[in-house]
């Protein structure tokens, strides 16, 4: 760093500790902390704030009272397929667990959005998104009960809502307006995805139209900066 | 929070924080800590942990000693466009710092990424992304200089680097593989863009090829989390 010559500490251990996971490669356990702490010769508390940065950047994980070497992380697509068809195609299982199914009212701007009138029923569906078993990712889904009535009775949660959505209901999905951002986990989020309260997320917004240009759903999808990335492809004009 | 009944208190606060800056609007000042501190009945550590995450999320800013209500995050559109182009469709008024523009021997998976033999000459060009004359990335781009042999002669680095491989080098551009994360700020980068170490950065990975689909650059892409989102827009097949 010749822009300023120093280094912090912490930072220089940062480095040592890479090499070492590069060195056990995925799925090798990490020494603890005092034997790594003295190996490198430094205070139990700089080599804490190496490794919970290792951890935030998805490069170690917790795996009961030890810490291991993480593989790389998930690249998911950006694409109009579903979270299931995405996760499926990188070799993984993908799963979904149930948070809660309510119909409420619709606010103004979600009315809006969904082409609906303020008041009008609205079905909102958050589920945990799972792949190979652990918990990724939280989605959080809005859809006009006018458009899909039967959406309590006739669907598994545990399934997925792109497929039921195309197959039962027969939309044909059009496009997709999606922004990208990243956010803080908030308490009940990082509660639910069994994650550190505050671990960087990536946190998709999208708006889905039919093949009619109709609007179909609102989704709010965050997913764990730790263990995903997303990709794609961009054309000329 | 009805799945565990328990909210942090510096959670409590920073919603009373939220609740104060959508009062005070856009680039309205704040009570001092102490003052705030104070007003919520809370120890000043706690307050602080509330404003730090206010502060990484970009909904307050540091200006001199005060500290104010940002702005909305830029939301900068996923194109084969240069930085340039999408920061002005946003009514800001892009710029750019030249770091540093060094050859180098490629390293292999450059060279491959590149399409020419391990040691052959590269350009290293970095630069500061400014947006309003703020600091808000770093870019780090290699092409090959067999490509671009004029580049350190002719190329003006603080102008946009596609409008000169376009217009004075002629390189059509076709594609481009993209790839989004979020990951922290490493000390070095922090210092560049001067932003906190540690804050919540994403990251873009390119490679783009021309029309007849050849690799004409890698690039990396830093953007401040707190003040960049991305908007792509999705098309069924």
């Amino acid at each position: 760093m010749p822009e300023h010559g120093r280094v912090p500490k912490y930072y220089a251990v940062k480095g040592q500790l890479e090499a070492l996971l590069d060195e056990l490669g995925e799925g090798g356990v990490l020494p603890t902390e005092r034997e790594l702490a003295a190996r490198f010769e430094v205070a139990r508390e700089t080599l804490r704030q190496a490794l919970r940065e290792l951890l935030i950047q998805g490069r170690v994980r917790r795996r009961g009272r030890s810490t291991v070497v993480a593989g790389p992380k998930l690249e998911q697509p950006l694409s109009l397929a579903s979270y299931t068809e995405g996760v499926r195609r990188q070799g993984r299982v993908p799963g979904r667990t149930l948070i809660g199914l309510e119909r409420l009212g619709a606010e103004p701007q979600l009315a809006g959005q969904l082409g609906i009138g303020p008041g009008d029923p609205v079905w909102h569906l958050e589920r945990v998104l799972l792949a190979d078993g652990e918990r990724v990712g939280l989605e959080s889904t809005y859809l006009a009960v006018g458009r899909v009535p039967g959406l309590e009775e006739e669907f598994d949660p545990g399934s997925s809502l792109y497929a039921y959505l195309g197959e039962k209901v027969g939309i044909s999905f059009g496009a997709a307006d999606e922004r990208i951002e990243t956010v803080l986990a908030t308490p009940r989020e990082a509660l639910l995805i069994g994650t550190p309260p505050a671990l960087p997320m990536l946190l998709l917004h999208r708006l889905t139209r039919d093949s009619a240009d109709r609007p179909v759903e609102r989704v709010r999808s965050l997913y764990r900066g730790d263990r995903f990335s997303f990709t794609t492809r961009l054309e000329a004009d």
